[in-house]
């Protein structure tokens, strides 16, 4: 008889809630925490437990770690003034696979905390999006020994279509997750500047779109993206102020390594003026209206 | 009894001999013309005719103008000091389609003299590369009155697998294409920032491209040009010299319209530092040489 994975899963947001669904169709035995309340009700609902971690981690093979960024991911696993963390409760062996965007540097740092408890350490950032981690169809930069593979292993093939074996040391996967990032936040900012562009030059968005996306100029950020401006919609499927944190990572990481990123800080600037103008929590696609502002040129705007 | 469309070209480098080989193959009564000897005699071979423009200009229904910029269609279609131009040749009605990437104010200028003395001014740039012209499988971005695309039409048919008319004025052709060279020109030079960051991070250049082709910082530019860093092969298949050109149409339209175009005028600098040192002619991915020689980092290399 063949017991089923067991696993825990940290963070139930838009990526969160979709691999804690491919979890659960592949078979997994699920524990599943988030400070919302709703989420979690949704998930029980579809069949995983949840309760009070420090009951419930020491019986867990793994746990992925899906939250916002490093200050969270450290607080899931090392506590804080409040509350203890994953590392006093699991049991020795067990899997941390690390999914949020961080620096490279803090991946290190944390494995190397976590490795010192007697626990593996998968750094392991994704990309995809919510209806890819729903689907169980992400892409997974991962980094880590032999057994924090090995260990995390039930839960990749739960949630990957593909998983990138970056190296055996934590911030290998971060630091390709940090080239990702650089591209799509360029190419985010670069769809904003093409598309304002063309309208200062009386090209309707819709008109740019339609012969971009048959052309050279064509990126999966424009491609995705673009219809936001279009349908004048700006509801966060991903938020303009992730990008001030991720090219953040990016730019901190080139610093460290005397690396000219001129692109990078120039996009970053776009997305800075966008969440200092109050659009921080709209979708990223908003950074549209930082350059249409500054040109005199107005978008188009979804009805209310 | 139908007789064969009677077409000109001018300008066979590597867009304009293919296209030249494509309207020979839809059945066109070709004549074409070079100030190089080598392509003519091929495409004479092909079954083109050619000899002094002034004979055989009136002759044709249409001629298409592939050369490298607004100076040179100029000086095909108004003649210069030594030469009399296109306008004292061809028919009343015939047709100019005008292809070269040139400023949407130089499109408007040159259409207004054109249609002055009778002839009809297709504003018509393509993308696409040399393969999709040899293949009657460029993307084409027109604009032009009714009759100048009906002029036209035969060429277009053979030359093009989609034709975007963009509307009835000459210049609204030529800035759509300035939207699709922004996004171009800002992709290609991200793909060398995101590939030298990546060795700046200890991942290398093949690695990362094999991880990017299947994430969201995906580009067509990205697709393209990056096997040309990682095979270390900057043999142009179109120069980094384009770009302070291309870029430079951009970024003129953008003062004129009190746009600001941040990304676009940091690739432009990116281009503008490759070409002034010393790698003008080179492949326009070897802009990664720029951020490599800026970093210390060191790039493959091809067998010589």
């Amino acid at each position: 008889m063949t017991s089923r994975p067991r696993t825990g899963i940290f963070g139930l947001g838009s990526m969160g809630y979709g691999m804690a669904q491919s979890l659960l169709r592949a078979g997994h035995e699920l524990a599943a925490f988030d400070i919302a309340a709703e989420p979690v009700a949704r998930i029980v609902a579809e069949g995983a437990q949840t309760g009070n971690p420090a009951d419930l981690a020491p019986g867990l093979d793994r746990a992925v770690i899906v939250v916002l960024n490093a200050a969270q991911t450290r607080a899931v696993v090392l506590g804080n003034d409040h509350a203890p963390g994953l590392i006093d409760h699991l049991r020795p062996g067990a899997t941390i696979i690390a999914c949020a965007t961080v620096a490279p540097d803090d991946a290190r740092a944390l494995a190397a905390t976590v490795q010192a408890r007697g626990l593996h350490y998968l750094d392991a950032p994704i990309s995809g999006g919510a209806a890819k981690a729903a689907a169980g169809k992400l892409s997974i930069m991962a980094s880590g020994s032999h057994a924090a593979f090995a260990g995390a292993r039930p839960a990749l093939d739960a949630m990957a279509e593909v998983v990138f074996e970056m190296g055996p040391e934590p911030g290998q996967g971060s630091a390709m997750k940090a080239v990702n990032q650089m591209l799509v936040g360029i190419q985010i900012a670069a769809m904003a500047e093409a598309m304002t562009f063309g309208l200062s030059q009386g090209i309707d968005v819709a008109r740019s779109y339609e012969v971009i996306t048959r052309c050279a100029g064509n990126s999966w950020a424009f491609e995705n993206r673009g219809p936001h401006v279009i349908d004048g919609d700006y509801r966060p499927a991903s938020a303009v102020d992730i990008w001030p944190k991720d090219l953040g990572i990016v730019l901190d990481a080139a610093r460290a390594a005397k690396f000219s990123a001129p692109l990078t800080a120039t996009a970053l600037q776009q997305f800075l003026a966008a969440s200092g103008s109050g659009l921080g929590s709209q979708d990223d696609a908003a950074v549209a209206k930082v350059y249409a502002r500054n040109a005199g040129l107005t978008l188009p705007e979804s009805d209310p």
